[in-house]
């Protein structure tokens, strides 16, 4: 046996989420159909860094798989790509010793959410950025940013429907707002993320953009340790899981 | 009565083209529809510039049509909005007199045609770009452009399908290539084209990329007025109409 570490890119649109359940396609099972063919029905368990939601796009989720095949890591990502469909690639593919594991190993996650921040939405972006018409403060976003950074409990910016149990510490190693012309794009590295943590962040960070909630107050949000004391969640087309680290 | 000039964009990835056909749903049976609701049932007909086929996208269609209903053409916009599918976009709406004829009274046209040379696809815009492994020759391509700017007879590159009777000399007023990372923009301006000209157009400079065929080539091309004569029609989902003009 072979242990393969794959990095994944998906466009999340008509997807269920990554993760295998009872209701709508998801990645997962896209992926693991397409092993089972390559090794004759032979069924293929595959381990992800982690689940995306709904609708939440990745250019770098990263996946290991068990393989009895004997094909060169080189060869793969041509064997695999016909197997898939046009919205999921494997993009990477790298042999990894036996003791990998591409959930319990990482280090840590990237995460970018697409805002189209202009009064004319853009038709060709619609599915990847998350359009608001009106103008936003950039800089007391910023601002709210830097309050981001460091190890905080996320227990205020982590959704209730969580099945964690553990610790919700986590450290922020890089919270910034990247501008580009009508497009901003909110870059959050750290050691971990909890359950909707990301869109959290950006919903309540966009709420500081529109003026009605001071950068200040993410402080005061954060010492709450309560899902109601932050803002809303931002939805799902405009997050993309981008690198995560082993 | 008042006639109204309309910029529309749309994604044409799901539809049959733009003219209402028997086959597959239109972007004209969409932008039909929604007016005739807004109209409570009183059917209304739309003039466009030219049709598009099945996969091309617009940013610049126009269109005009006329309407008894006494709303300010500022706040058309709005109101068609929530009528329309989320990939057609009625992006201007301009009052004109009774004599503006969307069709008949163009004097240019501009068409654009998106190309994602890369040895790696880019999953996100796959629907929006030709997707070229192999390396192009960007500047036997340029060569290549240069030649079909002016007046010629474009016979060879036009569709045989055509229904036109009439003459198949056109002038190109602008054929350059802009160079943006992997993505090359073909960006061709005339009085005119025909059917599949601009597909038929760069399929053939993209030959002329690959080092198949030399960019002297197209003055053959243009003289045998034959389409046997030219390259192949790229795919649909790389071209956008990207401006009209009157």
């Amino acid at each position: 046996m072979q242990r393969l570490k794959c990095r994944v890119e998906y466009d999340g649109t008509v997807y269920a989420g990554y993760q295998v359940q009872t209701n709508g396609v998801t990645i997962q099972e896209k992926i693991e159909k397409a092993l089972t063919k390559m090794h004759k029905g032979e069924s293929v368990k595959v381990i992800a860094s982690g689940r995306t939601d709904a609708g939440v796009h990745a250019i770098g989720q990263v996946i290991h798989f068990d393989t009895s095949l004997n094909i060169p890591a080189s060869n793969w990502k041509r064997a695999l790509g016909p197997m898939l469909p046009e919205d999921i690639r494997v993009a990477e593919v790298e042999p990894v010793t036996d003791d990998f594991h591409a959930r319990y190993d990482t280090t840590a996650k990237e995460y970018r959410y697409y805002v189209w921040n202009d009064h004319e939405p853009n038709l060709f972006r619609r599915l990847y950025t998350y359009h608001i018409r009106k103008p936003l403060d950039v800089a007391a976003m910023r601002e709210a940013c830097k309050l981001v950074e460091g190890e905080h409990n996320f227990t205020s910016f982590c959704s209730p429907r969580t099945d964690l149990k553990g610790s919700k510490v986590r450290t922020i190693t890089k919270a910034v707002i990247e501008q580009r012309g009508s497009e901003l794009v909110f870059i959050f590295k750290g050691n971990g993320f909890l359950y909707n943590m990301v869109r959290i962040l950006v919903g309540t960070i966009l709420e500081v953009g529109f003026g009605d909630r001071t950068s200040d107050e993410l402080e005061t949000m954060l010492a709450a340790r309560d899902r109601k004391a932050a803002g809303k969640t931002a939805p799902p087309h405009g997050l993309f899981l981008w690198k995560v680290e082993y």
